[in-house]
C-alpha cells in the first residue's frame, strides 16, 4: 500500500472555449469536472498502475462530497478527513493551444482539523511500502506541515517522497525525507539557486540532496529530470516529446518515484520509469491518467545517462 | 408585486487576480460568490428599491441549492423551480481595470421542467403589476421560450419586459410584449442592422419597436440609451460617467424600466430612472447592486433629449 497525502485538493474545472480574450465574455463550450489536486493526480496514476493506494487529506462542504464521488471509479481508497469549510475550485480555460488556470486558495482548515489528519495518517503508516505527499496546504496548516508529516512518516521507518514548494519544501528537508521531488522553479526560488543552464540545474539539485540529505529528483519538463542521489547524478531525457496536455505530468512523475520507492527499486530503473510515466500522462487530456501502452513503449527508449 | 423570470441563473463567482496572463497560471486572492443571472440582478435592484418581487426560473443541484440560500436576505421571494440537472456556474476574473468572464452553458432541461416553470409563472401572474424576463436560455428550452412566456402574459393582462437576445428576442416580437429591451450588440444582431452611429442606432431601435409593437429600449453602455414608443423617440445620456463595475448596470437598466412600466410612469420618467439606477450600478463592485445615493442625485440630473 502507498500513502498519498493531499492537503490542498481541489474540484478541477476545464472550460473549453474557442479562443481567451482578456477583458471579453466567453460562452464555454465545454464544462470537464473531476477530483483533483496533485496528491490526487498521483494516487489516480498509481491506481491505473494497479498499486494499491489510499489518499489522506482534507474534504468540506459540497465540493468535498464531489471530491469523494470522483474518486469512486478510480480504484483509490478515500481516507480524506472531513472539515468545516468547503474544499476549493481550480478552473483551468483551455483554448486551441494553452491552458490558464486560476486556483483558488483552499479552506482554512483549524488546528483540530490538522490534528485529525495527521492521526489519519499515523493510523494508516504502517505496514505501508512508502508515502507521497505533494501540492499547496491551505490557509491554516501549520508551516511545517510537510516537515510533520515526513517526521512522522520517519518515526514509522516508512520512506517518504516530497513535491512542495517554498517554506513547506525548505521545513521538510530538515525532517528527513527519503526523495525531494520539486520542479525546477520551486527548486530555484527554495534554495536561491539559479537553474537556467543544465550545469547550474545539476548544481542546484546537487546542493538540494545535501540539504535534505536524501535523493533530489528535479523535474525541468521538457530537458526531462536531473537526480541527485548519494554520491551519483543522472541526467534522463525524455526518449521523444508528446504533444498533449502537460498538466499533471509532474504528477505522473512523482506516481514513478513513490512506486519505485515503495519497490525499493535501483535509481536508474526508477528514473526510467517516472519519466516514461510523465511522457505518457501528456498523451492523455485529462491530468491524472497515463497513456499505458505509450508508457510501455517509451521504457524501452529512454535516454538516461550518469553525470558522475 | 413584479415578477422576474432567470430561465438560466448561475452562480457566479468573481476571481481576483493579480494580473490575467494568457497560458499561465493563477493564485486566485479573494474569491465571491453570488447568487446571479440577469434575472437575478434586476430582481435584486427591484428588491433594493423596496419594490416585491418575486423570482421564477429553474435551479438544481447543489448549485441549485446554493442560488435559493443566495437569495435569503435579497428580498426576493423564492419560486425557482426544482430541475434535475444542476444550475451552473460563471467565472468572471478581475484584475487591475477589466473583467473576463467565463459563462458555462446551462443545464438541460426537460420538456416537463419546461412545462413547470410555465405553470409557476402562470399561478404567480394574476395580479402581478408587471413581469420582467431577461438573459440566456438553458438547452432544452424551446426556442420560442420567451414568446411563450409573453404570451402568457398577455393572456393575463400583465405588462412585460423583454430582455433577450437572437432568436429568442425574434420570436418574442410577434407574441406581443410591452417592452423590449437589449442592448445595442443584441439588436444589431437580432435585425441585422447597422447600429455603429447614433442616427443608425436610432433607426434600428425604432424598427425594433415597430416589429414589436411595442416600446423599444436600447442600452448602449457609456453612450446611454435610445428609446422608441409609438410616435416618439428619446436619447437619454448619462449625467457623468462613474468608474466601476459596469456588469449588471444593464439589468439595474432593466429593473428601472419594468418599475416604470409597474406603476404606469411616463416614458422620460421611466427612462431618466432606469439610467440613473444604470450608472448607480457601475459604481458598487457586485452586480445586481446599486449606490442609492448616487442614484438619486443623479436622477436629478440625466440629460433626455426628445428627438422626434
Amino acid at each position: 500500500m502507498i500513502l498519498a497525502v493531499c492537503m490542498n485538493p481541489a474540484i478541477d474545472l476545464t472550460y473549453s472555449v474557442g479562443s481567451l480574450r482578456p477583458g471579453t465574455t466567453h460562452a464555454v463550450t465545454r464544462v470537464h469536472r473531476r477530483a483533483g489536486g496533485k496528491a490526487v493526480n498521483t494516487a489516480r496514476v498509481l491506481a491505473q498502475l494497479g498499486e494499491p493506494v489510499t489518499l489522506c487529506g482534507f474534504a468540506g462542504g459540497n465540493h468535498g462530497i464531489r471530491l469523494r464521488d470522483g474518486l469512486n471509479d478510480t480504484g483509490v481508497t478515500d481516507a480524506l478527513s472531513t472539515i468545516a469549510n468547503e474544499t476549493r475550485q481550480s478552473v483551468a480555460v483551455v483554448d486551441a493551444g494553452e491552458a490558464t488556470v486560476f486556483n483558488e486558495p483552499g479552506p482554512t482548515v483549524s488546528a483540530g482539523e490538522w490534528a485529525s489528519l495527521l492521526a489519519a495518517v499515523d493510523d494508516r503508516i504502517d505496514g505501508c511500502a512508502a508515502i507521497v505527499m505533494s501540492g499547496s496546504v491551505p490557509p491554516g496548516a501549520p508551516s511545517d506541515a510537510y516537515a510533520q508529516l515526513v517526521g512522522l512518516a520517519q518515526r514509522h521507518d516508512v520512506p517518504s517522497v516530497v513535491d512542495a514548494s517554498g517554506e513547506q519544501l525548505r521545513s521538510a528537508l530538515a525532517a528527513g525525507p527519503t526523495v525531494v521531488a520539486p520542479n525546477r522553479e520551486e527548486l530555484a526560488q527554495a534554495l536561491g539557486l539559479p537553474v537556467g543552464d543544465s550545469r547550474e540545474l545539476v548544481s542546484a539539485t546537487a546542493e538540494l540532496s545535501r540539504r535534505a540529505g536524501a535523493a533530489a529528483i528535479v523535474s525541468a519538463g521538457r530537458d526531462g529530470l536531473v537526480a541527485v542521489a548519494g554520491e551519483h547524478c543522472w541526467v534522463a531525457r525524455p526518449p521523444r516529446l508528446v504533444a498533449g496536455n502537460p498538466t499533471g505530468a509532474g504528477d505522473a512523475l512523482t506516481a514513478g518515484i513513490v512506486r519505485g520507492v515503495a519497490q525499493r527499486a535501483a535509481w536508474p530503473l526508477v528514473l526510467a520509469d517516472a519519466l516514461a510515466l510523465a511522457v505518457a500522462a501528456v498523451a492523455v487530456p485529462i491530468a491524472g491518467h497515463v497513456d499505458l501502452d505509450l508508457y510501455r513503449e517509451l521504457l524501452e527508449h529512454s535516454v538516461l545517462e550518469e553525470i558522475y
